[in-house]
C-alpha cells in the first residue's frame, strides 16, 4: 500500500492512494494510522469537505435508486472491517447518515448464532445483500470468519485457507450481478484504541459499548494484524479491492470513506429513467381531475 | 380530530392535539391539510425548529438503543400512511434522517408478492418488526389490507371486517412486548395531490416516481377517504393511536413528525445502563497493555 504510507497527494482520486495493490504483502505497520495521504489537510477543511460531499452523495444515491425501478440491478456494498473502536459505528452515522436512510441496508454481523452456524459461512452474508438500487453497508461480515476464526482457532487451518478462495469468488459473483463492493479496512493504532477504551470507561453513558472482553481482544493485537495483512493480501482481487483508511482521526476517516462512496457512485454513474408514458396526456388527465 | 381542525394550541404536546380520539367518528373533510394547530407558525421557524429537534431525537435514540443491549425490549415503531405523494419517502429521508441509520428499521410494503399472499396479510408484517432498541418506519403497512383491500374490492367484505379485529390484536399484542406504536396518516388535499403529481410530470427527474396507474388511483379519491376514516375509527385503540398530521406543507409534516417521534420518545425515558465491570479494576489493565 504505497499511497497511504508516502507523501499527501492532492487531486488525486481517493480510489487510487488508499487502495490495496494486487499481488503485493501488505505491511500495516508501515502505514501510519494518523496519515492524511489525500484531502483535506485539517480538521476544520475536513468536516467542510465532508459535508459538501454529503449533497451530492445524496442526489447519486437517488439516481441509483430511480434507475433500479427500471431493471437496473447495481448496486453498492460498503464492508466496514477494522479493530474494536477502529470507527464502524461511527462511519455508519456520519458517512452513511448523509444518504437517504430508505435507500440504505445495513447489517452488523455480530457472533453467528447456533442457527446461522448450521450453515455454510457465507448463508448469513447472502441474506444481507443490498437489493438493485441499494446502499448496503456491513459492520462487520464474512471476513470475520478469516479474522477472529484465524486468531481464536475457530476452524481447522486447511478449512481457513479455503475460505479465501471461497470469499473471492463469492464477491466475483457479486461484481457480476451489478454490485460495486467497497472493501474499507479501518487503520487505528494500538495507542489510539488504548485511548478510545478507556473514554467509554472513563463515561457512563458509554459504558454500554465496552465489555471485558475487549482487553482480551486487544491481547491478540499482534495476531489480529497478522489475520488483516493475510486477508487484504488474499482477497484484493479487482472485482473486490480493499482500501485502507487511515482511521485514528475520525474526521479524515468520515472524509476519505465519502470520498470514496462518491468516486464509485460515480463510476456506477446511474441515470434517472425516462418515463413510459405519455406526458402530455398525463397531464390533460391530471388537470381534468 | 377536535385538534387539527381548531384553533391553535401553544406549548401542548403534539400527541394531545393530533391524536384521533377514541370512540368518535372520523370525518378528514373537516380538517384542513394545511392547518398548524400547533407548533411554528411559519415555514423559517418550522425548519430551525425541526433541525434543532434532531440533535435530541438522535440522543434519545442512542439511549434506546443502549437500553436493549442490557435487555430493555422497548422500541418504537412509526407507520405511515397517506394518499400516493401524501409525503411518506419524504418524511423517511428529512425525519428519519435525523437519526442514526444503523438503529433504524425501514420497510417500505407494496403489492404483496405471489409468495406473500400465500400468508395470512399480517405475516410479511410481523417479518418487518423493529428489534428490541430499534426505531422501526413503516412506509405504508397492513392497513393497506383494509385500504386498497377495501378499495378494489380484494376480498369479500365480511373478510374486510374481521381484518379490523385481527388489526387491533396485533397492535396490542405488539404494545404488550414494548413496542411503541404511533401511527401516522399524512392528510393532504385533492389539490395538493395534483400539484405534486404534475411536478412529477413537468420534471423528467422525477418520472421515475410517476405512473400512468396514479391518475387512476386519484380516481377514487373519495372510496381511500372513506376507507381512512374507518380504519382511523376503527384501529385507534390506547395501544396504537392514530395521529393526523396536516401535510399539505412539508415542513410542517416534518416538524409535526419529529415532535411526534421526540415526545414518544420522551415518554419511553430509556437509560443508559450500567456497566457489568469493575471499571478502575479495566482500567489499571487497559493502561498496563
Amino acid at each position: 500500500m504505497g499511497g497511504a504510507g508516502g507523501a499527501r497527494a492532492e487531486g488525486g482520486g481517493v480510489r487510487e492512494v488508499l487502495r490495496v495493490p494486487l499481488g503485493e504483502g501488505v505491511d500495516l505497520g508501515g502505514i501510519d494510522p494518523r496519515a492524511i495521504p489525500v484531502g483535506p489537510a485539517d480538521k476544520a477543511a475536513g468536516l467542510a469537505a465532508t459535508a459538501e460531499l454529503g449533497g451530492r452523495l445524496a442526489a447519486l444515491q437517488e439516481r441509483l435508486y430511480a434507475a433500479s425501478t427500471a431493471g437496473d440491478r447495481r448496486r453498492l456494498l460498503l464492508v466496514l472491517q477494522g479493530m474494536d473502536t477502529s470507527g464502524k459505528g461511527g462511519t455508519v452515522k456520519h458517512v452513511i447518515g448523509l444518504f437517504n436512510p430508505s435507500g440504505c441496508r445495513i447489517q452488523a454481523f455480530k457472533a453467528p448464532t447456533p442457527g446461522e452456524l448450521g450453515h455454510p459461512f457465507l448463508w448469513r452474508v447472502r441474506k444481507a445483500l443490498p437489493q438493485p438500487g441499494e446502499i448496503g453497508i456491513f459492520d462487520r461480515s464474512h471476513y470475520e470468519d478469516v479474522l477472529i476464526a484465524r486468531v481464536r482457532e475457530l476452524v481447522p487451518r486447511s478449512q481457513l485457507g479455503r475460505r479465501y478462495a471461497q470469499i473471492n469468488r463469492f464477491e466475483e459473483s457479486l461484481a457480476a450481478d451489478g454490485v460495486t463492493i467497497v472493501k474499507v479496512f479501518l487503520h487505528i493504532s494500538y495507542e489510539e484504541q488504548r485511548k478510545r477504551l478507556l473514554e467509554r470507561l472513563d463515561n457512563p453513558d458509554k459504558h454500554w459499548k465496552f465489555n471485558a472482553g475487549d482487553i482480551e481482544e486487544r491481547g491478540a493485537w499482534p495476531a489480529y494484524r497478522t489475520a488483516y495483512e493475510l486477508a487484504l493480501e488474499r482477497c484484493a482481487g479487482e472485482a473486490a479491492p480493499w482500501f485502507i483508511v487511515p482511521a485514528d482521526r475520525k474526521w479524515y476517516r468520515n472524509w476519505a470513506i465519502s470520498k470514496l462512496l462518491l468516486e464509485h457512485l460515480e463510476a456506477i454513474d446511474p441515470q434517472y429513467p425516462r418515463g413510459d408514458f405519455d406526458v402530455e396526456e398525463c397531464r390533460r388527465q391530471l388537470l381534468a381531475t
